[in-house]
C-alpha cells in the first residue's frame, strides 16, 4: 500500500490531506498509521479530523511490541457497525463499552499497560515539545550524514522529511538487503528494510523513541563502517557531519 | 455462552462432544476454549479432531497476558476464507503464510515469545504428565476443602471436575461478589467471579500454572478466613482437609 | 556466640541490657545484631544508646542480600581508631568522610541502593507502626500454630517472643535437619537451622519482611504437612489455630 | 598510591615486576588490582605468581557493582594469619573454610552470584581470546581517535597501553573535570576522572565489559562533541580515525 510506505519515509501532511478529502466532498474514511511517529513527531487526531488512527507500543512509546492503539471518530464507529468486510482488530464497540468502567472485554496485556504508564510519565517529564525537538535534531543530523556520504534520501521535499526514520537509496548495482545483512552480522545492528517496490533498493535508519545523541552517533557509525566494508561507493565524513549538526544545534539551544 | 461458562468450572468431555457432532452428521465447526486449562489438564487438538482451539499466555503457560493462540483445522481454514461475518482475531491465512518462514505479518509481542520459550522449557523439564498430576492433586485438595466447609462445588459429576479451577456456590442469602471484595481487601487475593446467570452466586478458586502445594494452602486459607470474617455459614477445617489430601497423595506418589 | 543465637529466637530487651551495663559501670562497647529484626520489630539505636548496630538488606528490608549497615556511636568510632585487633568490615572513618558529600570510598552496590530506596518508600507508605503490628500478628499466629501442634517454642518468656522468627524445638529422637531437608524437597520451602549448641535440635520459621497473612499460612501448612510426612509426633490443627488467631486480630483491628 | 593509578591507565607488566621482586630477593607480598582489566585483558594470577589479586563485578564481568574477588597465594594466607595491621575485607580463612563445602560464613549477595554465573557463560561463549581481541581492537581505535584529536594519551610506552581504559591529558589551561561535567550534562555520559596528582588534568574513556564497536563510536562521539562545545583546542576527525581503525581490523580478521 503506497500510503503506508510513504508514511514510513516522509512526514505526511495529514491536515492537508483532510482538507483535500473535504474539498472533494469524498465520503471515504481517513485512516492514518502513526506507528513510526506517535510521540516522536507532532500529531493531532482530533484537530486534523482523522477517522481512524493506528499506533503501536514499540517505537516512540519505548515499550516492547504487543500493544496497538486506535483512536476512532464517531463517523468511523458508525461505519464499523454496518460494515460487512471481513476484518481483524476493528471490533471497537465492545472495547469502548468496557473501557467506560475501567475494564476490557477480555484479559489485556497488563504488564505492557503498566509499562505504558511509566513511558507516558517519562515523555511528559521530558515535555512533548522537547521530545519533538529532540527527534527533529536527530532527523537533521541523520540527513546531514546521508548527504555527506553522497547518498540519496528517499524524500524529495524537505517539508516532508521524517524525523523518526531516514530512508536511504542504495547506489545502482548494490543490494540494500545484502548491506543490511552485513551490518547486522558485523555490528549487531538491525536496519529497516524497503517495502514492496522499494524492496532491496532502500534501507531505513530509525532514530526514534528511547534515543539520544550518542545512540544516533553509534547508529550512523554502524552505517558508515558498513558502507566501507560492503564496498558501497560513498564518501567518508557522514558521522562527522552529523556531529557538526548536533554541536551546532546544542550551541543554539542551550 | 453456556459452553464457555461450563469450560471454566468443569472439565468438558471434548472427545465425546466430537463424537456426538459426528454421529449427528452436523456440519458445525467445533471450537474449544482452553484458556483456563492448556498445560494444566490433558488436551489433544488433533486427536480429538477439534476445529478451532483458543488459548492464552496468562494461565497454565505462566506468562503475563498478551499472547493468544489458535490451533485451526483445515476445515476451519477453508470455512474462514469464505466467511462473511464480521470478526476480530481470526485472520489466519496471513499468519500461517508468514510463520512458514519464521516471520509474522506484523510486529509480534517479542518479549512474551521469549517468555513462552522459557515457560515451555519449564513445563517440559517438569514433564507434562507430572504437570497434569500436580494439577489433579491440587484439584482434589481444593475440592476436599470445599466439602469440609460444607459448601457446594458447582459441578455435579465428578467425572467432569476441573483440576485448574474450583467454582463454589455461595449459600442462599450471601453475595459472592461481596465476599470476593472482602477477601481482596483483607488478604490481597483476587478470586474469580461467576459469569452470566451465576453472577453473584459463585466464586472461583484458581489453582493452575505456576502453583505449588503451599500456594494452594495460602489460597485456601484466604478463602476459609474470608468465610469467617464475612459471616458465611460454613464449618472450619477446609484447609486441614486439603492438607490431609496432599499428605496422602505425597505418601503414595514418592 | 550466645548473644547472636538468642537474638535470632527471642526479642532481646536491648534497653534493659544497656541499663545493666551502665549500672555495672562496665566499659564494654554495646553491639546489637538486628539482621533478623530491623524494619520488622521496633528498634532505637540512639534512644537505647547502642554503640554498634549491624543490619542487612535481605530480611525486613525486603531486598536481595548484599548490603550491610552499621550505625556507630561516637564511643565506638573513637575505640575503632586505636583498636589493634584484626577485623573485617569495620573501617568506618573513610566511609563517614566520603558519605558526607554523597560519595563512597569505593564503588558501592548501586543496584541494591536503588532497591533500598524503593523498599524504604514501601515501608513508610505502610507506616512503621503498621509494619510492626503486622509482624506482631504473624508472630502470635505462628506461636498459636506451634502450641496447637504440641511442640515447644524456644523462648520461655513471652515478654521476649520474637515477631520475626519462631524457633521450634524438635521432639527428642527427631533430627531437625532431616526434617528441614524433607520440607525443602517436598514443598520447596527452606526453614532456618539451629545454630551452635542447638544444631539439629531446632528449626526456625521466618515470618518477616515482604510477608502477608497468606504467605504465613502457606508457610505453616508446609511445616504441618512436613511434620506428618516425617512422622514427627504432633497434633494436627496448627494452621487452623493460626487462622483463628488472624481472624480474631482482623475482627478487632478493622 | 602510584601503583593503582598506573594500573588504570596503562597495562602493567605484571610478570616482569614479579621477576624484579624475586631478583631483588625482596620479601614483600605482590598485590595486583585487576578491577579495570579482569576479563578484558589477559591476566594470570598463578602463572605470574601474584600473591593477592583483587577484582570486582562491575567492569569486565559486566555486572552491577557489589561483588569483589580475591585470589590469594599460600604465602599471603600465611602472612594474613599473623598480621596485626588494622584492615578491612581481608579475613580469608573463614571464607576459604566455608567455600570448601559450597557455603559462605555469612549471607552472600546471591543475586550477583547468579548474575556472575550468567556473565561467565557469556564470556566463555564468546571465548576469552575473542574477548581480549575485542578489547584490543577497541583500545587501538580509541587511541587512534585521541591522536587524531591532537591530544596526548597518558601512557608513553605503547607496550603498556591499556585496552580497557584510555586516559587523555587535557591541554594546559583546560580543566578536565569541567569538561567531564559538560559531557555528562549534554550527552548523559560519565567519563572517568584523574586520580590524586592527575586530578583535573586527565579524563578517562572506558571501553570494557559489555561493549561493542557501536558503543565505542557513541562514546568517542560524545568526547569529540564535548571537546567542541567546551572550546578545548583539538582537531575534528577522531571518530573518523577510530572508524577507519575498526574497518581495517574487520577486513583483516573476518
Amino acid at each position: 500500500m503506497a500510503d503506508s510506505l510513504e508514511l514510513s519515509v516522509v512526514t505526511s501532511r495529514i491536515g492537508d490531506v483532510r482538507k483535500a478529502i473535504d474539498a472533494a466532498g469524498h465520503p471515504a474514511l481517513y485512516m492514518v498509521d502513526t506507528i513510526s511517529s506517535l510521540a516522536s513527531i507532532d500529531y493531532r487526531h482530533d484537530e486534523w479530523n482523522v477517522d481512524v488512527t493506528v499506533a503501536g507500543s514499540q517505537k516512540g512509546l519505548m515499550l516492547p511490541p504487543g500493544l496497538s492503539f486506535n483512536a476512532v471518530s464517531p463517523k468511523a464507529r458508525a461505519a464499523s457497525k454496518h460494515a460487512t468486510l471481513p476484518r481483524a482488530y476493528w471490533a471497537w464497540e465492545e472495547i469502548i463499552e468496557s473501557n467506560r468502567n475501567g475494564y476490557w472485554p477480555w484479559t489485556p496485556a497488563t504488564n505492557l499497560l503498566y509499562g505504558l504508564d511509566a513511558a507516558l510519565d517519562q515523555l511528559l517529564e521530558e515535555g512533548l515539545p522537547n521530545v519533538f525537538a529532540r527527534h527533529a535534531r536527530h532527523g537533521d543530523a541523520a540527513r546531514a550524514a546521508v548527504r555527506a556520504w553522497g547518498l540519496e534520501i528517499l524524500c524529495a521535499d524537505p517539508a516532508q522529511y521524517s524525523n523518526s526514520l531516514t530512508a536511504v537509496l542504495m547506489p545502482a548495482g548494490h543490494d540494500a538487503d545484502a548491506f543490511r545483512k552485513l551490518v547486522l552480522e558485523r555490528f549487531d545492528m538491525s536496519l529497516g528494510t524497503g517495502l514492496s517496490k522499494l524492496a532491496g533498493r532502500v534501507f531505513r535508519i530509525g532514530h526514534l523513541g528511547d534515543f539520544n545523541d550518542l545512540t544516533l552517533m553509534g547508529t550512523l557509525a554502524g552505517v558508515e563502517m558498513g558502507l566501507a566494508l560492503a564496498g558501497v561507493p560513498h564518501r567518508a565524513g557522514g558521522v562527522e557531519a552529523a556531529m557538526k549538526a548536533l554541536v551546532e544545534a546544542r550551541r543554539v539551544s542551550r
